[in-house]
């Protein structure tokens, strides 16, 4: 076998084999097979696509391309999320901690944030002294004892998507829907959960534009999971606008603190609204329940206080303290008012992300530093009326805060 | 500028500005942009295509990465042709000596052999002491004082074509027309000739397999030809079928030699009306002669013997031994037979070529060695009679004749 053939093939539109697919991961893997035809043929696969079945076999040869972790001492149906990134979203901070009180064991890999996407590892480390560096026993024990525990990923779990994410990153070939479905479900599965709920994000602020790119989506990933006998239900969420009232790492910490604590002054509806619809699916295909009763429980745990307790037991499990969910001072604090008055339409959540990025919230490269308390407060949501003038949003950073980044947040509103 | 915003554009199939051209080819050719981004692009261009705009662009980026050659101290209109490259294909070396001896100066720069398409450069090297590497005085001299001149490319003609070259061999994107068209015009040009004729090779043993393909590739030559005010025309012609009677390089040599000396026997009317036909459109485009005028000029320079003179005297000037265009003994020899009887109706161009290679004749890489006197001769040709036994080829080599090389040839023999 050789790369020629599965060029000819894939550029005359043909399927691949499961045998071509293999030879490419495992060659590409094992530095066989060089960078520039592996981006030649990925530049292929963008462009004339993957079938089901192609996706699965790429899926399949990822997964086998390192370690799976092994969650088999963990008793009970191990559930897992996943979204596929957007501004705002702290759900994973709220919805683990609900299913976790709900008895469900949550064993979580999570990744680190890059540009406007932020990730749950940097928010759980913005609490001091929370680690996201666990051995495999500690991993495990957490989960059997307390029912949560959330690492970043570790080990040798599959290599073949660290080295063909880098690749696609610079070579144009990062929107393609099966290697996108590939990537994030082979790192899954990798993880051992039994079931994964995908919240698949839609809008200006999300990698996926239109609702027909997130159904593609949604639907490659779904068609994996059944083919490798896993329940995977997707959902997809609106992510024209920024999710809650924060972005930012801390911040976040502190909101998704505010709404398990029903203090729904600091956050809003929209966060309610989606942790409650992810939480009840999580329950649904992890307890076989059925919408209405997973809806009830989730909200049960909301209101008696339960799911801030595990909250705070997942935190202090991990070595965090509690005390520090708080929002501190920064060197920068920047009130950002209304051009015009009007009702609030839509807040751009595309420019919203790159001014959190420039307020030092979020990554440029993977080499970037972050500055966890900096970050930006919607004062003023989608549906709220404001005058010329008001303040609609404050701007945090421990850097200078600039004019650009100012009017970026500015020019984010949209007034009907 | 970066390859992120060329890659986003020829994804989703927009034109690529000069400028975005000129970045690429400049980039990649000083090794600012690394292999990986190079063939991604070019994998996106052979799956989307380039308009004749971006075709020009990126010909002329391709001819200013490197030096031109400055042929004007040469008088007269420089005319110079071009094949894309067949089985048994020595019209160059028929038709040069003919526009010379027409009295037009022909300086030609031609290349060595690769699979199956035989190079001039290699048949001029089989002959005795030709010299095919002159300095640019001597070829200048000979032009001028022989109106005839051959020689291999040297010194830095079109250094982006040749590392671009190298990376499509092994990505999947030599068949892409419009980086087969810049490939050929942008050495063509840089060549520095006021005229070019195309001989566009069409069937089973050429590049272009089907006459649409053969006159896209002709019309994106053509078009470019245009743009960079060059005299450009193109001439289809058939490649199902081997041309004339000799494929090998020294046996090539013989047979232009008869050819151009009337032993009709020895060669076939194939050639004839192809060679006639490519030396009347060089007469054509470098004297602005008109069709009829230009066949009658060319017929008779071969049949008063000033083609053959001419022939003869570029051998002597660039040293070669005219007393050795001779068919060497070779240490086998196999006579192929039909297996059944009837009219031959085509002989496939493709199997002949690579059993000539198989004889040693041709490269399977840059590096390999050639057999300047292995080969085959075809007995039988398109439109012959024969029987079942009867001899339709013989095959030439120093080494061991294999039975596969002698079932191809035989196989490639399809009675009507």
């Amino acid at each position: 076998m050789n790369m020629a053939q599965l060029f000819e093939k894939k550029k005359h539109g043909k399927e691949l084999s499961q045998e071509e697919i293999k030879y490419f991961v495992e060659g590409y893997t094992n530095d066989s097979i060089p960078d520039y035809q592996a981006s030649s043929l990925l530049m292929a696969i963008r462009l004339m696509g993957m079938t089901d079945e192609e996706t699965f076999y790429l899926t399949k040869a990822m997964i086998e391309s390192g370690d799976v972790i092994d969650l088999t001492s963990i008793k009970g149906f191990k559930i897992d999320k996943h979204s596929t990134g957007g501004v705002g979203d702290k759900v994973t901070l709220i919805v683990t901690p609900i299913i976790a009180a709900l008895g469900i064991p949550v064993a979580k890999f999570s990744g680190k944030g890059l540009g406007i996407t932020g990730g749950t590892i940097d928010k759980m480390e913005s609490i001091r002294g929370m680690r996201t560096e666990l051995s495999s026993q500690e991993f495990i024990d957490n989960v059997n004892k307390h029912k949560i525990a959330v690492a970043g990923q570790t080990g040798n779990l599959v290599p073949a998507d660290k080295k063909i994410y880098a690749l696609r990153d610079v070579t144009g070939t990062v929107d393609s829907i099966p290697l996108i479905a590939a990537s994030i479900m082979s790192k899954k599965i990798a993880s051992g959960a039994d079931g994964i709920v995908l919240d698949v994000k839609c809008g200006s602020g999300a990698f996926m534009k239109t609702q027909e790119e997130a159904k593609k989506l949604a639907d490659a990933m779904t068609a994996i999971g059944e083919k490798l006998g896993r329940k995977v239900v997707a959902h997809i969420s609106d992510m024209d606008n920024p999710l809650g009232r924060m972005i930012g790492n801390k911040l976040e910490v502190v909101e998704a603190h505010a709404l398990l604590s029903g203090r729904m002054e600091e956050t809003h509806a929209d966060l309610l609204e989606e942790c409650v619809i992810i939480s009840s699916l999580m329950y649904q295909v992890a307890a076989g329940a059925d919408e209405q009763t997973a809806t009830a429980a989730v909200k049960r745990v909301l209101e008696d206080g339960s799911a801030l307790a595990k909250f705070e037991e997942f935190i202090v499990a991990q070595g965090g303290d509690v005390a520090d969910i708080v929002q501190n001072d920064t060197a920068h604090k920047v009130a950002v008012t209304a051009q015009q008055g009007g009702i609030v339409d839509t807040i751009n959540a595309l420019l919203v992300g790159e001014a959190s990025v420039a307020l030092g919230a979020g990554r440029l490269t993977k080499e970037s530093a972050l500055d966890y308390d900096a970050g930006i407060q919607l004062v003023a949501k989608k549906g709220d009326k404001v005058a010329a003038g008001d303040t609609i949003a404050y701007l945090y950073s421990n850097s200078e805060i600039t004019q650009d980044t100012i009017n970026k947040v500015q020019s984010a509103y949209k007034m009907a």
